[in-house]
């Protein structure tokens, strides 16, 4: 099998290095040529035009700064790709995905989305993660080349935008829109001088109680569930306004708090007051309940 | 050392029958007495007026609704607290607790002020936590009998407030409103039609990703060194925008994902675009940096 990675970025240089340290032959092309040539040291090919990358290769892995500038990068090369996989690993919308599988699938060749959960330095790692989604064939004949580039790389499913729809889930909101939070925390304990290291902040104690919660969420979830005997939706709102108007009396902004408060007070104006603090995922979105 | 337990809800009924059970002699006052009488079987006096429940008691203990509702239940009796301990354990803002020691120690009386970190359901357990604050002689002194009500009470600090501002930071904005960022993480995946627990999914991967990061955003912050050879905060923004402008265009509201890039937004336009993640703590507050 041949690959050519289109996009000799931080990310795609990663991607191509690790490629032909796996001993696969590997071809790139960039648009700022001079920025894909040390890649040749490493036997990459280095190409000075679109086509004659993917003349080179069976499989292209698509590095191009987002899948609307790939999709750009391509046009007036799609018949080219007939008969080949397309690997996007760059970051795009779930309707981009399926739109592009639908463009790749016209001129018969076969598409799998993607998107990197790691940073640059951590690819070709066994720890680094890819989720990959769309057409199962291609998951299957490039799978040893994706634990090559990423340990962990995973197929999650049929739909192209699956991949998009957990990158902004789970990295996005889970993780980045979490992890501001925890900023807002550790602003309110750095300007009222305590030092968050302190045993007696008990962190530890916090991120155990975090993830044991986060768990009973998930549960509620999964049963379609949201009856509790603890501590219901109400009590929760009823403490974040309390603890909101301590971080405003202090100064802080709570940004996030705010809108933790407004979710809480929408799905409470929905009926859901005596329902678990999970009942809030019923009124997260615009679509009908 | 005798105890009163002033108001018997959930809370103050699990507390009271915790000091019974360690064999601490024990009385109670609720303003509808019928609700603590059933203490009694427990072996706790039950008084009909406050100034009645001080008299048998060398310790105050405070479970009243909130902090502001205590006060207006001592007004008329502080002259009565003289040479005792006084412990608040219901939420209050860091002001008032300092408002209520100073009220306590004009009248030669010493203030604890606690925040309970668990369930009533958990009051007893070798695990269950709550934070005192204020005088450290009255810790000194009760901390066999606060670890009979919750087996991990910590004392963290001499300012009456400081339990307090650990409450609204790591129960408040870290845990409750973190974990209001993952259920919209979990609203998503639920109107995408994924399970969250499939193995794909790998919420055990993103756990793990969450604290080693969050553990790294705190020694930025106790370093007060923002620069990072790592993804800076303009790369966070930019895919922040991405993953909101994905979950927009699915339906969902997303309000902490907007609330997370107004903050990282802030501190981009303030100069941090290339400091860390870490670096929005200095902007999410009224104060001066």
């Amino acid at each position: 099998m041949r690959y050519s990675v289109l996009g000799t970025g931080l990310m795609g240089t990663a991607v191509a290095h690790a490629l032909a340290k796996s001993g696969r032959d590997t071809a790139v092309w960039n648009r700022t040529i001079s920025r894909a040539e040390p890649l040749a040291k490493a036997g990459v090919s280095v190409h000075a035009d679109v086509g004659s990358a993917l003349d080179a290769s069976d499989a292209v892995v698509l590095t191009i700064l987002d899948l609307d500038s790939a999709m750009k990068t391509l046009d007036g090369h799609f018949a080219a790709l007939e008969g080949k996989a397309v690997i996007n690993l760059m970051s795009g919308t779930p309707a981009l995905a399926r739109e592009m599988a639908q463009r790749v699938e016209e001129v018969g060749a076969r598409y799998l989305d993607g998107t990197i959960q790691c940073y640059p330095s951590d690819i070709g790692a066994a720890e680094a993660l890819i989720n990959l989604s769309g057409d199962r064939a291609v998951w299957d004949a490039h799978k040893d080349a994706l634990e090559a580039v990423a340990g962990r790389s995973t197929y999650v499913g049929e739909d192209p935008g699956a991949a998009s729809i957990l990158d902004a889930a789970l990295a996005g909101t889970f993780y980045t829109a979490g992890l501001g939070a925890f900023c807002e925390a550790l602003a309110f304990l750095r300007d009222s001088n305590i030092d968050p290291t302190r045993p007696e902040v008990a962190l530890d104690y916090w991120f155990d109680l975090f993830r044991a919660q986060a768990m009973q969420l998930v549960d509620y979830v999964a049963q379609d569930d949201f009856a509790t005997s603890e501590a219901t939706l109400a009590v929760y709102l009823a403490a974040v306004r309390q603890w909101r108007s301590t971080m405003l009396a202090a100064g802080q902004r709570g940004s996030i708090m705010a809108a933790a408060q407004q979710n809480l007070e929408i799905a409470d104006a929905a009926g859901y007051g005596n329902s678990s603090f999970a009942a809030q995922v019923l009124t997260m979105s615009s679509r009908p309940e």
